[in-house]
């Protein structure tokens, strides 16, 4: 099967569900996955030459999706002076002194770079959504949590995705689509490897007990915030070299497609050829 | 030749002319390095885990050293969310504002993590030594810029490094020893390479012709800074994959040395039992 971009898209108007948690797989996802690695990586460069655009990776998914082996994946053999990822967790104590944008905000990448957000700004209208509890500790001015209330989190975000695309960003979310049942795989295979057992919470069965509220947050959110400019791609994430190759693909081309360009060099050929004489004309 | 880190520690009272610029070079350096970061990544899940010790990675060299490369090749294939690469460049006006460690001392990696400093304050005692002037943006409250004033600064330098050394933080500083002449051929070959003509500043081979006041700057910061907690490596760069293996070489040597290991779980075997059960009997 051709790997395309567009088949990932979100399309607005669709339910959640209609899409897939499996695609293929693709036979030869670990070699497609290399060979997209290598031109991300020269592309990568060129990006940064050209210092003029960024990009924003925004990883979304329930708990074992597969985010961190995702991230992990797709950015290894590019330069780490391009990329920062961002471990979105808990704010801390001077975050919730801030509107909730404001920690996303100060993560945001610089001209010229990728950055990579596992789980990001996304988890006020998710995770908040789903536990409004968690609204107490942020002291907001007014009381009603309604629809309204989430409606304005969603123009929130919006506009601000809108005027970070107006400034040179190129936004790509990735919602990692894993079924109930390959999460349960996934929690099980954790849980019978001790190694592992240390990071165990039981909360995050608890969590799970929840999936049909987290779906449709997920399904309100990506509907509510899918845009031209910041997209939503919904990957099948029940099998992870598939994910990942399809993941590598969409970043890959996004920035095929800039119009982007290797710097001028701002000085003449005369310049090169005298550095050149200079450095061949000393003695040995 | 076994590779073994303890051949690349400089050595006090010993000059820097005395340290070669080539080493082997390794036969099988890339398979090396190849096996190397294997380790280095299962030890860097492991430093992350146990979440108490964290590395500083301080890497200085001449123009065409290679310190951008060797960073890549020996971050590649570790998990991205436990480290992070800051590329120092000239001081902002706002950095310009605080002492000359401030900027630093922001950038200092978290527990569990890898911190990875290209150039770094070593800068304020190299750079800033052949170029004097360059105190002016600073505003110091003293004038006389003497030996002492150049004590002084390795003195702050070395009294940081004890305290976060002291606090968990293992510190390995690489000097990338390159030869005038190798940097002679790597400065003709981006020359002569058109994609990378914008790159070049005809600066950069003024500062070819102090390498003597560099070569001595690096000389005194080096003598003046190495200690048995924050020591400095001279790594052969006249090869870049022998360079690179032997980095790799000596962090993950690092890694292994400290007292690190995997957590143990708050909680005991019957809340994994239990956890297990719970999922095993939900309906399918």
């Amino acid at each position: 099967m051709q790997l395309s971009p567009e088949q990932f898209r979100y399309t607005p108007g669709t339910s959640l569900a209609q899409y897939a948690s499996q695609w293929g797989p693709l036979k030869d996802a670990r070699e497609t996955l290399q060979t997209t690695i290598e031109e991300l990586s020269d592309l990568q460069e060129k990006l940064y030459a050209d210092d003029r655009r960024s990009l924003l990776l925004v990883f979304q998914g329930m708990d074992a999706a597969g985010k961190d082996s995702t991230i992990k994946h797709v950015t290894s053999g590019v330069n780490p002076m391009g990329f920062q990822v961002f471990n979105f967790k808990q704010p801390t104590y001077k975050e919730l002194d801030h509107n909730y944008l404001w920690r996303f905000w100060r993560a945001m990448p610089e001209r010229g770079r990728i950055g990579i957000f596992n789980r990001s700004y996304y988890e006020e209208v998710l995770v908040v959504r789903v536990h409004p509890e968690m609204l107490e500790a942020r002291r907001l001015p007014h009381d009603t949590v309604d629809d309204r209330f989430w409606q304005r989190r969603y123009d929130d975000i919006r506009n601000m995705e809108a005027h970070l695309a107006e400034n040179g960003m190129t936004i790509l979310k990735f919602f990692l689509n894993v079924s109930k049942s390959e999460q349960r795989a996934r929690l099980l295979s954790r849980l019978h490897e001790s190694k592992k057992h240390w990071k165990f919470d039981p909360r995050d069965l608890d969590e799970r007990d929840n999936w049909d509220a987290y779906q449709d947050a997920y399904a309100r959110a990506i509907a509510a915030t899918h845009t031209d400019r910041a997209p939503w791609f919904v990957i099948p994430a029940d099998d992870k070299w598939t994910m990942r190759a399809i993941v590598a693909r969409i970043v890959t081309d996004a920035i095929a497609s800039l119009d982007i360009s290797w710097p001028e060099p701002n000085h003449d050929g005369a310049v090169i050829a005298d550095a050149i004489r200079r450095l061949e004309s000393e003695p040995d």
